[in-house]
C-alpha cells in the first residue's frame, strides 16, 4: 500500500529558462531556486517554491530530451508538461500500480531533481503525464 | 502589493469526468469531492484534495466552453489546462499586474468553483494559462 501525500510540483516545459523565470520573478514576486542539470533526463530545472507544491521550470539540454520532444509537439510553445504527486513510499507505489496493471514509463525509481526518487506513469494511463516522487528523507 | 501564497490547484481538462475520476480514485486511492457546475465558465468540475494543492478535473458543459476549445486544440485528449495560484488579495493582484502591463483575460475577479474569486492571466503573458484565485474567507 502507498499513500499520495500531496501535489509535489508542476512541471512546465519552457524553451528558455532565463526568459521563463522573468514572469514568475518580476511579475508575480516569486523566487527561483535550485537550478540543476539533471543529466539522466537531459533537462535543466529551476524550482519556484510557493507553499507546499512547487513550480518546476524545465529546459531541454539535448534535442532528444523529453522536454524538447514536448515542445516540438506543442508547436514550440511553453506548456504544463507533467504533474508530480508525492508518495510516502515509491517502491510500494510501483508494486501496487504494477499489480493493478497501470502502464508505467518507469518500472523502477530513478534519480529526480533535488535528490528525490521518481517514476513516471505512462500518459496513456490517465491522459496526462503523472510523476510519482518520494522526497529524500 | 499582493502575495502568491501557494499553488491552489491544477486544472485538468477531461472529455468525461466520470471516466477521468477512475484513475485518481481506483488507481491512486484519492477521493473526488465537490462536483459543481460552474455556469459562468460552462464547466462541470470535481476536486481531488491531496495536501495543499488540489487537482481540479474539468468537463465542458457546452461546445463553446473553454474546456471544449482546449480539448479540440489538444486532439480531443485530456491535458493540463491551467495552474491556479492562490493570492492573499485578488483586487490588489489585478491592480498590480495591470500597472506592470501584464496581459489579462479577466480585468475583474469573477466567480470560481467553491466560491473563490478568480481571474485568468492571458496565456501570452507567461506561456501557460495561469489563474489567480482568492479563497473565500
Amino acid at each position: 500500500m502507498f499513500k499520495i501525500e500531496c501535489v509535489d510540483h508542476i512541471g512546465i516545459a519552457v524553451p528558455d529558462l532565463a526568459e521563463a523565470k522573468k514572469f514568475y520573478e518580476d511579475m508575480l514576486g516569486l523566487t527561483c531556486t535550485g537550478e540543476e542539470v539533471v543529466a539522466e533526463q537531459k533537462v535543466k530545472t529551476a524550482f519556484i517554491p510557493t507553499g507546499e507544491a512547487e513550480i518546476e521550470l524545465l529546459e531541454a539540454t539535448a534535442p532528444d530530451s523529453p522536454i524538447a520532444k514536448y515542445l516540438e509537439k506543442n508547436g514550440g510553445r511553453q506548456g504544463i508538461q507533467h504533474i508530480a504527486l508525492r508518495v510516502d513510499d515509491i517502491e510500494a507505489a510501483l508494486a501496487d500500480l504494477k499489480e493493478k496493471g497501470v502502464r508505467m514509463i518507469d518500472e523502477k525509481p530513478r534519480y529526480g531533481a533535488g535528490g528525490s526518487s521518481i517514476a513516471f506513469v505512462h500518459p496513456k494511463a490517465s491522459g496526462v503525464l503523472v510523476e510519482l516522487c518520494q522526497r529524500k528523507k
